[in-house]
């Protein structure tokens, strides 16, 4: 790249009022979006998408998913292209920027490169995946698994939403089958920008997360067993409540997390005490741990103390523990070469970047699968997200889509 | 009373008998009994007893609300009666003993001064109150409750069942509609028998408890609030997970009972984490708490304590606590001359007893509104009931109905 192209920006008010006009279609009940997957409000975000890219020169393909791809042509049409995109669709209390920033940030680096009239080698795909967030039709991310061959394509169209509709239904309805077979294809690289979700940007001042990978996580069922005793009658050296030792159980949990810093999570999210009288001890408590760690040796570590607290925890209170594994994911370990691209954006805008591990699972980790792949994190308030009250300033996001274009520059090959 | 009197047993193996088939009817699934309140088996269990009643010379009333007044003659018709007994029904998953040894150990008792020729002044009542358990129809101590106008008849009687039958349609359903009005008339004592329901005697090897009151009670529903996040990217400086901050109140609401010895009682019986995801840390749990002790004072000052480890959590958690006192229940204090004869009967028998309070609510707590009251425990096994495993001996039964002889005696007055 030339020194000027090093440091091209982005038109920062034409990015922020994609944000604001796409975010007026499934608005929310309190400033965020309830745009979720293949409901009427998602047609009408990918419509406004579609037009968008149109405008911008760009064409339009649609696989037989629904995954959005918007090509916009390189010198050498032979050639791989390079993928940015994320997600437009929201979880029903969702916010404005989250997935959606992923695909406007690339649209806006591709209309920047239109302004400038500068052209690149290999072409540049903007894609929308269908369906990452999974609230409506489970699992998450399910456009993006069916391209990458995580996933069968008739398994996520059988799935069914609470009606008993199925998700392949839903896609016809919102008339977003396209031709397109859904299956992996070469592709020389995938960016995809998201906002952090977590608060270490902000709190470090940040403008820039290079995300390097994903976590490794666990998912457990947890059992705790004691005896239902009568609360009035029953005094304390006469009991084994699964209550108390479930909640001593929760703190030991909570402890494997606190003595890493903010490098551990260990969530203990569903949790309930049978059989559920005010007078009873409890005889069961039933539970949920989501443990997760930038690498796999530190999460086997966890994993061990855990069960070691549920062994102590029988010789301290006589309540036997029953542990079951029901999802383990190997962390993802981005490309190198990506990352070197995208801290090389950064660097070349001035804009202060830290490498970060996410800890939630996006698009790009089934892009990992087949293709080049890394991840680009910009600061949101307080870390909230999922939420409505999700913000990112214009800023903020300008200085994502500035190191994409960077990136994107750098990975295609401008030949300008 | 003669020298002969103090010294009266009662038949042992009779009333052991009369328990093995009274628990014929309504068995359980593993040994014990499911004979709830106004079901056909509750009619069949009624039928059988009014039939031994009869057999032993006993006049059989009923009260409108089905409780069963089985009256032994004394010499002097116009005095008060004694009154002794319990109840019949069991909980869905009972046991054979628990308020049935109430009544059939006044019965024994009444067939052991038959078969002696002896005979009291006053006469003597043997009851069988209707719906003590409320497992189908609440509350509980139904029966007694309106003989002694803490609840009024219209408002037992419209009570409903999970199909929603009445209590009182289900009363006629099994005939048992009585024609005595259902209301206090002057008694003079009330002593009701019944297991322990706790393992002190079993522990300390004492054959007979003298009852001398019941626990004062507070229920609280309690409320902990932080705040939703995501599980993946939050690390733990972010967090307030309204669970880990329950598990440490719930903790020190077990540490209030455990540095009260056996003397207090402190249970979370329902308990849940919301909004229930596996990957998001709760932002509210729900629970009650369920707060026993012999004395206002020092039940008092656990409340104290509970406010100041819910406030205290805040500063920790930063976790608010709500806390609703839900339910108030003063101490009972049993009638002393009630409680002397039971511990004269103790001695003259050479019954170990030790005094105890009771830690659940008895038909004699709704008597003592009314009359000069008290109890008896005798041990049960591993002090276990409300469960189908709940056992008495029947050497444990025999002490506790010769302790109730000596006692009825006592009171009434014999006149040989």
């Amino acid at each position: 790249m030339t020194d000027i192209q090093r440091n091209l920006s982005v038109n920062k008010s034409r990015l922020w009022n994609m944000h604001l006009e796409m975010a007026k279609i499934g608005p929310g009940v309190a400033g965020g979006n309830n745009r979720q997957a293949l409901t009427d409000d998602d047609r009408m975000g990918r419509d406004l998408f579609k037009t968008w890219c149109e405008a911008a020169d760009m064409t339009v393909s649609i696989d037989t998913m629904g995954n959005m791809f918007a090509r916009r042509a390189g010198t050498n049409q032979t050639l791989p292209p390079v993928l940015a995109g994320s997600h437009l669709d929201t979880q029903p209390t969702g916010g404005r920027f989250d997935g959606v920033f992923g695909v406007l940030a690339a649209l806006e680096a591709v209309q920047t490169m239109n302004d400038l009239g500068i052209k690149t080698e290999r072409p540049i795909e903007i894609v929308n995946w269908t369906n990452e967030e999974g609230s409506r039709f489970g699992p998450p991310m399910m456009g993006s698994a069916v391209f990458a061959g995580a996933l069968s394509e008739a398994e996520a169209k059988a799935t069914k939403d609470q009606d008993g509709f199925t998700m392949g239904e839903a896609l016809k309805e919102i008339d977003y089958v396209g031709k397109e077979p859904t299956q992996s294809r070469p592709v020389h690289a995938f960016i995809e920008c998201h906002i952090e979700q977590g608060p270490f940007l902000e709190r470090e001042d940040k403008a820039i997360g290079v995300v390097t990978g994903v976590q490794a996580m666990r998912w457990y069922k947890a059992r705790v067993l004691g005896e239902a005793r009568h609360a009035g009658t029953t005094p304390p050296s006469s009991r084994k409540d699964a209550l108390t030792a479930a909640a001593k159980l929760v703190l030991k949990i909570d402890a494997i997390m606190q003595h890493r810093g903010d490098a551990g999570r260990c969530t203990v999210g569903i949790f309930q005490a049978f059989p559920g009288s005010p007078n009873v001890c409890p005889d069961r408590v039933e539970f949920t741990v989501d443990m997760r760690n930038p690498t796999s040796e530190e999460l086997n570590k966890m994993d061990r103390e855990f069960r070691r607290a549920a062994e102590d925890l029988y010789i301290d209170t006589g309540c036997g523990v029953e542990i079951e594994e029901i999802w383990f994911s190997e962390p993802v370990h981005f490309d190198q070469t990506c990352i070197d691209a995208i801290r090389r954006g950064a660097n070349e805008h001035g804009h202060p970047w830290r490498d970060i591990m996410s800890g939630a699972g996006h698009d790009a980790v089934n892009m990992a699968r087949i293709a080049p792949s890394a991840m680009i994190f910009i600061p949101c308030k307080d870390g909230i997200s999922h939420n409505e009250a999700e913000y990112s300033s214009p800023e903020a996001i300008a200085a994502g889509a500035d190191v994409l274009l960077s990136t994107l520059l750098d990975l295609a090959g401008p030949t300008t």
